[in-house]
């Protein structure tokens, strides 16, 4: 694989930045990469783990002669950001993000862009419960999805010189509408997680069921929503506060469906359930043709099933 | 390990059956294993795959001579199945059963017991979203937990032999009140499941997003959901029908503390947000340190991180 650019600068060092980091080291697509982080724990633990060729101490010098800018931090960060490194971005540069919401990144960030510097908002459709930079690793993309949500005036050879990257890191790469975006991520990620730490919230403040059961006895589905719940905060509330219309509108209809399987479950219409529980299997079968996960029981976590010819 | 019980009968013949079969045969905890399905295609699976010592037609010849009789059906059907199999218990013989209700199961199958037959109510908190008697395995109990909530006037010998057989199958067994247990498995279980069969529902029927979307970028946290929403509608539905006292307990709580986090996203009010999604983190931890779940990110599911030392 050949260096699709000359020097990539991230700005934030988590999840998403190392494992960029390590996964375009391994592919050599990168010809030099600058990492910054605001805390000072973050750039030198990232330092020790030698997540990039170079880390500095702010964002400005990052971003200096940077052919590729990603931006890495939560989407409430991205408007303070892009007023630090303005005035730094070498003409011609492309800046990136890979914030969980669209429309919002794009109304805080294109204020800033200065001329000639080309803006592809970003999402890659990857991640773990785990944050911090010592969580990255270079297979987090592979085989997972990259949605890019480029403006209508983008350069397309500049969209397609960001694709050959991203491809490098492993990821398969989709255009976008910004506005169908943050729809499709309010169903598919940002209210199942809202639901989640909702159902995690209730039982820590139930008091007639002690915290104890509850880690005892969470094998039997409650433990799927502890992982999802422990997902990073920050990042979350801003999602959640980025991502407004689309979340209530999906809530709403989420709160809708289940009176009415509230109500089923009163009244002893067993059938309605039934119907209902059938009809779901149907996408799960979808998601494992699809490639998006195992269909190994309970993911293989546990004491393997043995191989059985039938 | 010794035999616990000389014959032991299995009613019905699904994962959980089918898992205590293998698992007593590897533990030679059981001298002979009989089972029976109502389908007669489910028998012939079983036959196939050796599942038990003798597989039989119907549920009076499976209990005859049995020291151990489980009742491993919906709990919507143990009525049914006791009054069938009544007649032909052998006095001394134990009763117990898999149902993930307690009480109800207690009310239903209590009436039916014939003078000197113990029954023992029982939950394996073990499974998959697989069904069926081919979805079994040896391994399915190791580590998990298995409930037992005996009755008052139990005797206590027989309650001791029960644990050391459950004990042969790999699981840890603690006895627990059955009013409490119907409590505890709402909020781990009950009300989890039909959480994401409701966010599952809630995705299917939204047409301005297409199923193949939906499917293709579902790692953002929605396939965690699919996993539980495919378990079996039949067993699902029996257990909202039958604890639905405590499931509408839940239910309430839940959508109280969903609408304040709603409240909370309308309002733009970003510290509350914040300090909600910190408090869960810790439940998470819980878990992973109780050993009931793995804290390899995402499971471990897709490509692994590297070992790294740090």
């Amino acid at each position: 694989m050949s260096v699709v650019y000359n020097k990539v600068a991230l700005i934030g060092l988590g999840l998403i930045a190392g494992s960029i980091s390590l996964a375009a080291k391994r592919a050599g697509s990168a010809g030099q990469i600058t990492g910054t982080a605001r805390s000072a724990r973050t750039r030198s633990i990232a330092r020790d783990l030698r997540l990039c060729d170079v880390i500095v101490d702010n964002s400005a010098s990052a971003v200096r002669d940077a052919d590729l800018v990603i931006l890495c931090v939560p989407v409430g960060a991205m408007g303070k950001v892009m007023s630090e490194i303005k005035p730094h971005l070498k003409r011609g540069a492309v800046v990136t993000d890979v914030g969980s919401v669209k429309q919002e990144v794009i109304e805080l960030v294109a204020p800033h862009l200065p001329e000639g510097v080309h803006f592809i908002p970003g999402h890659p459709l990857a991640g773990t419960e785990q944050s911090g930079p010592h969580s990255g690793f270079a297979e987090l993309f592979e085989n997972r999805w990259w949605l890019l949500t480029p403006l209508p005036d983008t350069d397309s050879h500049e969209v397609s010189r960001l694709r050959r990257f991203i491809r490098s890191l492993g990821a398969n790469v989709e255009d976008m509408e910004p506005a169908h975006h943050d729809l499709v991520l309010a169903v598919t990620s940002h209210t199942p997680h809202l639901i989640a730490y909702t159902m995690v919230g209730v039982a820590d403040h139930l008091t007639r069921v002690t915290e104890s059961e509850i880690i005892k006895y969470s094998a039997a589905g409650f433990r799927d929503f502890t992982r999802i719940a422990a997902s990073d905060p920050t990042m979350w509330r801003d999602v959640f506060l980025n991502n407004k219309e689309a979340v209530l509108d999906i809530l709403g209809r989420f709160t809708e469906e289940l009176f009415v399987l509230q109500r089923a479950i009163r009244m002893g219409d067993g059938e309605h359930l039934h119907d209902y529980f059938t009809r779901t299997r149907g996408i799960r079968r979808g998601i494992i043709e699809a490639g998006q996960d195992t269909a190994a029981p309970d993911f293989g976590r546990g004491p393997k099933p043995p191989e059985r010819s039938q």
